[in-house]
């Protein structure tokens, strides 16, 4: 963690303004990145002033700063209040683009840092000097006003660097594994395993006891998840890939995918489930196919084709999309609630989120950093320190 | 319904034996087809023997005769007792076959007749005389035992042709839209319209007040449905088509598809919704797509390719297969027994199916006839008469 900034004193003086970092399409149909001074209001009672020092690049995050615009066309611009990154939007995408978000918007779904102000409320005082994280939308910035109940507390001794992805990566991942739990799964195939989310679904499954088979496509990725403990891990650029898949679903008993690809990606693991379940004794096959259900949730587009189910799987199929920001809507408060303690309690160890980079917000502001988050390869996770360089 | 027979009397003799169509599947890898002259057993308390008059040749029975055989190189064999019909499997498909059926199993799923004989029960015995229904399996024959339970009896005046086709489509057309509007959907969107079905499913939605639209091929059977009170039905065929089917799904607000086809069918349609969704007043769209559920059901395989979910719908959507007698193992049996009747007392209106040609158990091994009823056009559907020639 040395390579990453922390340690803020509580007592220092607060900025009467923010730096905020806004996504904009222009009248001519682009996009521009760029860094807007904001005066901090006043609060209100139920809230607090959180000084972000930590928020990480998802790839929500991406989309959400860029959209549809042609980052390999992108230059840095210089605007009235310093750099700027502007990047040409195809006119086919533009309409779409227009009507499905603001003009000009904050960036920065999630974040941590230190509470530094809260209003009158008890509980925003209590607040007063925690490590918080939130996933309030405009943690691109170096202040953000959050209502208190928004905060996550963690833990005295964590860091902000060590709670900026409190919430994205692991509420999929346990948004995922309860929602399986729920629906009566008992074992579960993961695609994309070896991604920043997979290696926590991983653990979550490890300290779970839920049998889990990971799909990966390298060797090395291989094994980053045995030496992580994996006991399953198939690799799809290996000769015999689908047969040792079939053997992992047969020992495990899996009826469920989750797939961050798209594309023919999970459908061919419903296949496998299908001939997996035919050797289970006892297992009447019928022309329709095996009586098990066998479920597949999308949850990514890494490969923007059509999704595609195979005819050889019976009729006992169902896949969906799956969204965290959907899940979080339609679960029970109660369940949330859970959750999000769970992650605060392991933060530093089932939640551990990896960073390749620390950088600043003037560094966002850069054609070549944000191609190579928008192209992640496995690990090349960058984490945002509004206060670096400043 | 001349060209039927019909009107047996009660009182005359039963014959010690039955006369059943089986189906076996030889050691050389062929699928034989023949009839075969069973005993009459005695009868349990609870059991009745119909003499069934009549029984439909749905899709599904020509699935359980002939499997994976092919059809195209089948002919007729002098067989020991008569006529056979021999038909090849190809050898890739020979080992799932043999695993998912029975070597020898008689065929027919449903059927209609008089209740000749009954056992000992007060149930038994109340049908005597009746004319009932089944879906019992081993209906292409001349009786067939069956427990009074599974009988569903007729009003008085319904003639066994009338009654044959009580089970197959019209609870799956009422199952589909008993599921559509149990989670939540307030109007449908069905494939292959125009099919016996697709009609029964029409008649249904009309009689319900459940807006539809139907999407058929032709303008022959575009005229068809728009005859039978069809308010929406949009042509595949027609340039317009897609835009259409927009307005159409824009007007009835429908978030369902029912789709007996496969391939790219369903697919298509959830992204019709996803831009007639998008037309809502006060729909806000997000980069993930509109926040409505979309539902795609496939309860067929008409086109054999991979089912394509394309990636312009968002993450609000939800795909799977939909198989009757799936939904008759999980569907609380009040429900089941309120479905029923209604067919009982709608047989003539709702649930009425037309037939091409009656036909004689004879009759059935014929290649010809086999090829008709394997690849029927709409309203190309075949009715076995067990007693005709005999």
């Amino acid at each position: 963690m040395q390579p990453f900034n922390s340690a803020f004193n509580v007592e220092e003086k607060i900025s009467d303004e923010s730096l905020q970092l806004r996504s904009v399409v222009t009248h001519g149909g682009q996009v521009v990145l760029s860094l807007v001074r904001e005066p901090l209001a006043a609060l209100k009672p139920e809230d607090v002033l959180i000084r972000v020092e930590a928020a990480p690049i998802n790839p929500s995050d991406i989309g959400a700063m860029l959209g549809a615009a042609d980052l390999s066309l992108a230059w840095t611009a210089d605007g009235a209040a310093g750099p700027e990154l502007v990047a040409p939007v195809p006119a086919a995408s533009l309409p779409a683009m227009r009507s499905s978000r603001a003009a000009s918007m904050p960036v920065g779904l999630e974040g941590a840092g230190t509470v530094v102000a809260a209003g009158s409320s008890q509980a925003a005082q209590s607040l007063m000097g925690k490590t918080v994280a939130a996933m309030a939308g405009g943690m691109y910035a170096r202040y953000r006003c959050v209502a208190a109940a928004e905060c996550l507390v963690l833990p005295e001794g964590t860091s902000a660097v060590e709670a900026a992805s409190c919430f994205v990566n692991p509420l999929a991942a346990l948004g995922m594994v309860e929602t399986a739990c729920r629906e009566g799964h008992t074992a579960i195939v993961q695609t994309a395993a070896a991604s920043n989310l997979g290696q926590i679904l991983l653990r979550i499954c490890l300290a779970d006891g839920v049998p889990l088979v990971n799909v990966v496509r390298s060797q090395q990725q291989e094994e980053l998840l045995r030496a992580q403990g994996a006991r399953y891990v198939c690799n799809s650029s290996s000769g015999d890939f689908r047969d040792r898949l079939v053997d992992a679903i047969a020992a495990t008993g899996a009826t469920i995918v989750l797939d961050p690809i798209g594309g023919g990606s999970g459908g061919q693991i419903l296949s496998c489930m299908e001939v997996a379940i035919s050797r289970r004794p006892g297992q009447a096959a019928s022309r329709y196919g095996s009586e098990v259900l066998k479920q597949l949730y999308v949850y990514g587009a890494l490969d923007p084709r059509p999704i595609e189910i195979p005819r050889d799987i019976g009729a006992a199929w169902a896949a969906g999309g799956w969204l965290l920001l959907r899940y979080l809507k339609v679960t029970q408060p109660q369940i949330l609630d859970r959750l999000k303690a769970r992650v605060a309690a392991e933060v530093k160890t089932t939640f551990a989120s990896h960073y390749a980079r620390g950088i600043s917000l003037k560094e966002v502001i850069s054609p070549e950093v944000l191609k190579v988050c928008a192209h992640p390869a496995t690990g090349m996770k960058f984490l945002i320190e509004p206060w670096k360089n400043c």
